[in-house]
């Protein structure tokens, strides 16, 4: 008799994501004690020695909850349990930078790049599943800004690892595997996953997402949903990387100035602390199509200044408008302290 | 004092929208009577005069529900208390094939066709409103097949319009108003407008996505998801169009072979009534982005005979399986009683 059907899946999706990593070399699974992560680190620990790699675990102590230490502790001593070695974990101090939940996350993956790095580890695995990645997709449709923010969370990334310009390798080889199944795998390998009770606070929006959005999109539109969104996630992130790669070669062919106010002798009279410009050739941007030209006046506004979280579509739009549909509009102002205008047949980006 | 701000973005989006359009030429609004079609013929009965065009409206008639023909005769007064001229109502016979609110559709836009070639009108304005379109994207995601379902409406495409070769345009100009913006417009140009009960009839899913699933995101994410929607529906509109071309192109360059089994003389053996086939060199698609591939590998399946609607992207990656990670797979079934397999340093679709 083999195993559990979702104990094999789990195993399978692990198997698959070992494969191309070096021969012989420590992988490590980043583990918060709940049933997703507990059940990779329970594959992983099942499938490591079978392809003759070494396996261990790092779970993250965020510091956030009363008892979280004790909480790590017992997560150690589990992943230890399960053969996995080496085995650790590691307290944080979480900052309030950006949200909690954002500060929480930024200290977690340094924290899991210093381990990787140290251990000399091939790979960290994270325990994301499709349930979610439906959540991330549903949380960038509320910014609106296209494809790459409806593209979700990519199965591998790297991350510098420290000042040897080494990098960290993480992979998610959960993605197209619902939350269900970890639970259930979890009850078949005799693992008893952690409640976080952060995900019931609807203070979070992911938590709102996760109980009351997707809830009532599957009942809409059918069961389904969460799959049919990972799909477009993945779908729409390779869309991004063909759109992204064709603007950043048009925006190399047509951004033909670049520079700052002191190298050119210009005073700009800005007060801002930027005094980048950059200026893209209108004859060249009138023929792209929309979608690469957007991307390439996106390029332009960063890259002179423009914060990228700030920058919106509507100002993206704005200075379209300069391109496409130029009636004699002065300028268009942009996040930053910039604006964007016509002069000398470019669009210059520059400090206002 | 100017007009409701609620009446003057209507007229302006209808404004907007006329000034493309042949100086003299006929307008036709397509008006069910409900609030959002109402606004745009009083929009439309108030601008186009001042563009130097005539204005007209149609209603029609279903004959869905008891009474709808008094229904239509309502409208049609209403219309041309407004000054539109000519106006009038057909009555469609609603089939039910491909569902009833699919038939109903086919059968109004063929009437809407028949009237605008009969009375020669440069375009048809149509009524969809912002949550409309978000309404679009949402049943799109449960498709889960990429950017071009979750493209929403166009704010503008054609159709033909009879024997003769000639075609209908039809315009959405109200694609960034909502339907609040709508109903107070009707207020404010003292319209009455009707309340259609099958809006809200949660057998349909668009009503269910209205009513449960929109608000249920709006909760969960904050307010602006049916705008956010919308956004993201224009740029992966444009998106898909570039990539679409892309794929279009490296199509023409790849497939070197396509042809019937009765051409060359083959006798395929096949069952069913296609004998199509094509052929896509395998060399040419390894080196494409996976974006633009799989758009490639589709348009071939479509072409060697896969029902588009059929087709998923389930049976695409499969295939690009064949391309990408082969390991000698002997084939890929796909909907239609085609195969996809590797010979002859091609990538081949036919019938099984």
């Amino acid at each position: 008799m083999g195993p559990d059907p979702a104990v094999a899946a789990v195993r399978l999706a692990v198997r698959s994501a070992l494969g191309p990593l070096p021969p012989g070399s420590l992988v490590l699974a980043a583990c918060s004690g709940g049933a997703d992560s507990l059940a990779l680190a329970g594959a992983l620990a099942f499938e490591a020695p079978r392809s003759g790699r070494p396996a261990g675990a790092v779970t993250i102590d965020h510091g956030l909850q009363d008892g979280s230490d004790v909480r790590a502790d017992t997560v150690v001593r589990t992943l230890a349990g399960l053969g996995l070695d080496p085995v650790g974990s590691i307290a944080v101090s979480v900052g309030t930078h950006g949200g909690v939940e954002n500060a929480a996350r930024n200290a977690r993956y340094d924290a899991l790049d210093g381990a990787a790095g140290r251990l000399k580890a091939s790979a960290v695995l994270l325990g994301h599943t499709r349930d979610d990645q439906a959540e991330t997709v549903l949380l960038g449709l509320a910014r609106g800004s296209g494809a790459r923010s409806l593209s979700g969370m990519p199965s591998s990334f790297t991350r510098p690892a420290g000042d040897d310009g080494a990098s960290v390798s993480y992979l998610r080889p959960l993605l197209d595997i619902d939350r269900v199944t970890m639970r259930r795998a979890c009850l078949a390998m005799g693992l008893e996953p952690w409640d976080d009770p952060h995900n019931d606070d609807p203070s979070y929006a992911r938590v709102r997402v996760r109980h009351e959005a997707l809830p009532a999109l599957e009942k809409a539109l059918g069961p389904g949903i969460a799959e049919a969104l990972a799909r477009t996630a993945r779908m729409l992130r390779d869309d991004a990387d063909v759109l992204d790669d064709l603007a950043e070669r048009a925006y190399a062919e047509l951004a033909d100035l670049e520079g700052t106010g002191a190298d050119t002798g210009t005073d700009t009279g800005s007060d801002t602390g930027s005094d980048v410009f950059v200026g893209i050739r209108l004859d060249g941007l009138g023929d792209l199509p929309r979608a690469v030209r957007t991307r390439v006046l996106r390029m332009a506004a960063v890259r002179a200044g423009s914060p990228p979280g700030t920058l919106a579509a509507v100002h993206v739009d704005a200075v379209d408008r300069l391109v496409t549909a130029w009636h004699g509009q002065r300028h268009v102002d942009l996040p930053g302290g910039l604006r964007a205008f016509r002069r000398y047949g470019r669009l210059l980006f520059g400090p206002a």
